[in-house]
């Protein structure tokens, strides 16, 4: 029996439009379908109509599908032969445990295409009219995640003080602790955004300054999934619609 | 007459399969498109028939179009009522002067949508079979230029001391004195890899440690367009095609 394979295919942030092609053409010719809850449940129209799906939703906070098992299904119906799609939220090799699932796959000798996507950090800097990095302001951007294994924090001085802008996942229910360490480092009027379901339908966003971020958000009962962005390089949003007659508006071809 | 506006459109590494769905709307519906050299040339295929194309190549090192005159073009087009769309390779949002032309448009009071796409850094990670960022080794990610404006270096140090996998861009060139400021804070068996066009069908890559990338990229001939990436996450690329019986595949649907 031929062995089978995985594709790990990036869904972006939900809106179908935010597909690549080669996402598209991977989830087309797959045989079984693992898909995330963070994906957008179209995403299904897209399946080759023999094709079986799994919904693996596993949300912080609310584990509903342990990792171990996703990890044993896809290994499963790959050694059965199968083209196993797992469809993740965002981009899979941004914070989405892609590393361990194919370190587990390569042991168990099974190959592992990976399709690219649209993070959510990207998605919301889009929203917003700004880039991540206006060369005006930084040398770059740091991706970091507020929720780690081990339940500590990470260093927030430290990156504060290298003068990128930050995007920080999976923060919003921390934003007051996090927008607080922050500010030992950084000014309080340093332009401060939290976005939720970026580059969605659904995207509500706040955009304020570290010191009021965290009391804006709560507000505007920003909530999880959003992604934090922090930097000058964010502020000129604001700058950017104040210089027009009408808001930014994000394409809805 | 009606204002115009401009659309920003990710083009990703270079691959059409790699553009969004939405990044291909927009470029079918533009009646002016202004193209960047590091943008595959069959792009001009999913045009409209009537749309005009100008190339604004402008690689580091030889300016062939000056970034002002790209910014006057955008705008003089956009005031005559057209839909200009600017197409940038990889993200417009990183590293891509997007910044700068925003916020020039939106004071001539022009509309800017923008569209995401793939940046380099996340294709020579799907070439290369890792997470950015396997949560076994790090926390995040930090993208920053080698390429600073006013000829400065950015603080390899602290950012080498986050701990973070690095994705460093416009680098190539310089990956000798680069390696060498990196290895005051990292142990020379840190793994590094440098993939040149990545995402695309002349992608070119090498793994190898911070203490001899800088050889093995000169043995290789690898040159720019290229991303350098380093730290334990990356490592795990070697582990995984070990693991295995053949190597790692991209995905040619």
């Amino acid at each position: 029996m031929n062995k089978g394979k995985v594709t790990l295919v990036s869904a972006g942030p939900g809106d179908l439009d935010l597909l690549t092609f080669r996402a598209a053409k991977a989830i087309a010719a797959a045989d079984v379908l693992l898909i995330d809850d963070l994906v957008d449940d179209e995403i299904v129209t897209l399946k080759a109509p023999h094709a079986r799906v799994i919904r693996v939703g596993k949300r912080g906070g609310c584990k509903s599908t342990p990792q171990a098992f996703i990890q044993r299904l896809m290994r499963r119906y790959a050694l059965q032969g199968r083209h196993v799609v797992r469809v993740k939220g965002g981009e899979a090799l941004l914070f989405g445990r892609a590393g361990e699932e194919i370190a587990e796959l390569a042991q168990a000798g099974i190959a592992v295409d990976i399709v690219n996507g649209i993070s959510s950090g990207f998605a919301a800097a889009a929203g917003l009219g700004v880039s991540l990095t206006h060369r005006d302001h930084c040398q770059g951007v740091i991706f970091v995640t507020a929720h780690l294994r081990d339940g500590t924090e990470p260093d927030w001085g430290a990156l504060a003080a290298t003068g990128m802008t930050l995007a920080i996942y999976m923060g919003a229910s921390r934003i007051d602790s996090i927008s607080g360490a922050l500010r030992h480092t950084l000014a309080p009027d340093t332009p401060a955004a939290v976005v939720q379901w970026a580059g969605t339908a659904r995207e509500k966003r706040v955009c304020a300054t570290l010191g009021d971020i965290a009391a804006r958000a709560a507000q505007a009962q920003i909530a999880s999934p959003a992604v934090i962005l922090i930097g000058n390089a964010i502020g000129e949003s604001v700058a950017n619609e104040a210089a027009r007659s009408e808001p930014v508006r994000r394409m809805r071809a």
